[in-house]
């Protein structure tokens, strides 16, 4: 028994070579079918893990196809069916009816059709424990491939940048678990809100086809997703925190928690995307009131991650992205 | 809280107008791209449903593809990729390699490449409990559309067909958990292979294209998954009991019991299919010493099914298929 970390893990035993035009690593994978190409990706919610006990059923349908949704966003995938796997411990149907309208809700929205899937009955290992509810979705997308960016095109030069705000879905997580308190209710509202009911940035995601060279979404935070794009690209970065965006909310916290939230909280769903800097104002001309965009830094040829200051000092990160497998026994 | 059984369930809450050319209900779903079609499926394997607690890793990562491989053959697809999400409590490399051992060597020997995924650690819903593994494997084949079979094309006059013998894959179950004895350590060996190392009938399924009128894998057992043929198709069935083929371990068993595994015992994944009389003499062709095809029955435009004995007496059949959700509070 080792304490192998999730992506040590992938690599060891999921990396196969592979004939398929992209493997496994990127947000989706793709495969080419006749002249068309697809984009494939699949997430798994847990109870327990990705959310907690007695979770708002309907939000929870809305957030398992999100979180897929978003990966079809950072492929710059047009979002075609999805497949879904449930396992519940028995046929509620008050909870099945509120878990589907959340479901359906955003799959309408976004033309996506239920096509398949797989359902099961959830049991408890042993009779000691209630048994869980597990999700898995797996998304289907189309992409034009002349135009198709994962994470490994990120080159010195391109503008790092982030679509809306970052660090208030981890909020949420702590103001739910009762580990932080925020006096106001708005702010309260909001970071609930963006933790329970994420919204993939598919038209970004789209619009961004031949302005991007990379993009990932972030899920497990800013500082270890954009570290995925870094490695896969062979580049570093220079990341200005002040120029990273987030909610008023933060304002009441000090630096060090707010970088907690804001650069390694996880569950924001926004893009982080490079992009060459000739394209700026095209990218400028994406952001919107709803949706702003926001250059955070700049792609550099040294290795590493280099977080600056205002006055461009080195900030020392000991930030944690959030790793399935991590600190384990 | 009410009784909804898994199919009720699936027609209630997930079956929505699908614009995609198949939608919930078949082995696959398919999907036009471009010229082209693909069959896309996806299987949970829970442990403590789908497979006992410490089971084998190396046939678990066997089983969990073959079962998606299997419907593929079902569909008439010929594998292409699989996307594979797995969840388990601590990253247990040991573990690890002998799943994955057994996962890529079926993988490889249909040339059905890993294309991506997701990895979570599992956790108890509360602390008094170990964590349960789940894995959720979404399997993806090209299908001829001119020559495609779902659970619907049989008309009445088709032939009934099964490949290989039914039954042992129950026993197995049954003998692990202490409650059946096999005296001859063959008989015992092979049921607990059938269980373990389900063969996916894909050469199978690719041959019967132009000749079978529906297909189905039969994972719940041949009276509930022939049943879903009946409905889908609109018409009824006739099969001979005696007919059916069964392996020698069952000879000790009274009537009862032999009809208990080999027409519900479930897991046999081997196929199930209708095919015109004119075409008997093309399938019978395709049986090997190593996979016989066998006719059990014909098709009828009289609903339901009926079970008859050696004398062409209808069997009153008291016989359960697995049913998820079914029996409980």
């Amino acid at each position: 028994m080792t304490g192998l970390g999730e992506f040590a893990l992938i690599e060891r035993y999921f990396t196969r070579a592979c004939t398929e035009r992209q493997g496994v690593g990127d947000d989706c994978a793709l495969i080419d079918v006749g002249s068309q190409t697809l984009a494939l990706t699949t997430d798994l919610l847990l109870e327990g893990v990705h959310f907690l006990p007695h979770a708002d059923p309907e939000a929870l349908g809305h957030k398992a196809l999100a979180v897929n949704l978003s990966d079809l966003a950072a492929a710059g995938a047009r979002p075609r069916c999805f497949l879904l796997g449930i396992a519940i411990p028995r046929s509620d149907e008050k909870w099945l009816a509120a878990f589907t309208r959340g479901l359906f809700a955003l799959a309408q929205q976004y033309a996506c059709a239920l096509i398949g899937g797989d359902t099961s009955r959830s049991v408890p290992v042993t009779n000691a424990n209630a048994a869980p509810i597990w999700i898995s979705i797996t998304a289907i997308g189309e992409v034009d491939r002349r135009h198709y960016r994962g994470r490994s095109g990120a080159r010195p030069g391109d503008d790092i940048w982030v679509s809306g705000s970052l660090g208030e879905a981890a909020l949420g997580l702590a103001i739910r678990r009762g580990q932080r308190k925020i006096a106001s209710p708005q702010h309260n509202e909001a970071c609930l809100r963006r933790m329970d009911w994420p919204q993939p940035r598919v038209g970004l995601g789209l619009a961004l086809a031949g302005l991007a060279s990379a993009a990932i979404d972030l899920s497990d935070g800013l500082i270890g997703d954009l570290g995925h794009v870094l490695e896969r690209s062979g580049v570093g970065a220079r990341v200005s925190w002040l120029d990273v965006p987030r909610a008023a909310v933060f304002e009441q916290f000090d630096v060090a928690t707010q970088q907690q939230f804001v650069l390694a909280g996880g569950d924001d769903y926004e893009l982080l995307f490079t992009a060459a800097p000739e394209h700026r104002g095209q990218v400028q001309a994406l952001a919107t009131g709803e949706l702003p965009l926001t250059r955070i830094g700049q792609i550099e040829a040294a290795p590493g991650l280099r977080l600056v200051d205002g006055s461009g000092a080195l900030i020392e990160a000991t930030l944690h992205s959030f790793d399935h497998f991590a600190g384990q026994d």
